[in-house]
């Protein structure tokens, strides 16, 4: 195994042990101790992937953040109609939710323990992930294929209901990543006021 | 001042200071002494009103949890239509979400935290709350005021569009608890699929 697919790898392990002490301890309740502890290895072995207990939650908030940022990529459809992308976008942000529900929990809820540097890195991708799903809003607005007075409000309110499903998924019949995904972009086809005739 | 009055003074002191500090540093991240030293108090003189921080937490997220159900209470319309129902019990909830966000988001994002059985006793008020939501989207799909095919999975998503309210308020131009009340109870009447005929 070559020493750098070695470490990267290590690191990879560290990072899950840190996500699964943080969804279970909180990330104030967490200490490097408890995240070494869990791999068997020694605070001291973990020193060079990570200074830090902040610089792995960078670490986890950033790659989360960038990952959510492909998948939507891959999801976008630009020459669709704007209910389509808006369709395909939901689904796809929300299966990430849904299917990385623990990860989702930490990148969403810890941002506050971010130094001031790191918190401004992921917001700005945080932005661009908002500032698409605004865009294809606006879009749909301006060719009359939504009926929304509030850009902003409507935005808001998509990009909060997929981003909660972290907090509650599972629950009752919805344990299927595939169904919310669906789900979802029913409601947000409603609640950006896409004519029923374009309805899925 | 009465004694009795004097203590439930001192203990409402004490969980606003330890809703403060969970705010801060999350559940885990917080200890008793420290919440103790906010209010210039020794650990001990906070033993007679609170003798964990778990019973702290449920104390709070009781409370919380009590106060919305008693909002709803009060801003229900049961006479009314449903779609009138719904809206005054969307903004109502909204509302407090928003204006009380640093408590909600203790009360919402650290229940695990709380022992199996504090647990089960705050979850008890909340699905009493989920039902109430849940009777008037059915209500109106009975009478044909909504049109909805999944009762479930709207009234899943109605509740986590207002409860993800307490991360993120406040936002860009939503700064105003009415202001955000009002927008939740329109995108609410999308959502359920009220005839646009009875949007207000």
């Amino acid at each position: 195994m070559e020493p750098e697919m070695s470490r990267s790898k290590a690191a990879a392990r560290i990072r899950a042990a840190a996500v699964a002490e943080f969804a279970e301890h909180g990330y104030g309740g967490t200490t490097t101790r408890q995240i070494a502890a869990r791999l068997d290895l020694s605070p001291a072995a973990m020193y060079p992937h990570y200074r830090s207990k902040e610089e792995l939650l960078f670490a986890i908030s950033y790659e989360g953040h960038r990952e959510t940022q492909e998948v939507l990529a891959e999801s976008d459809l630009p020459g669709e109609q704007p209910v389509v992308r808006l369709r395909s976008l939901i689904a796809a942000f929300t299966r990430w939710q849904a299917a990385h529900h623990a990860l989702a929990k930490v990148v969403q809820y810890e941002l506050g323990a971010l130094t001031p540097e790191h918190y401004l890195t992921v917001v700005e991708v945080r932005r661009s992930i908002t500032a698409l799903f605004r865009s294809v809003v606006e879009k749909g607005i301006t060719t009359g294929d939504f009926d929304s007075p509030d850009a902003e409000g409507v935005t808001l309110a998509l990009m909060s209901l997929c981003v909660d499903v972290c907090r509650w998924f599972p629950a009752g019949a919805y344990t299927d990543p595939d169904a919310v995904a669906t789900l979802y972009a029913d409601l947000a086809t409603r609640l950006v006021g896409a004519e029923p005739a374009t309805l899925g």
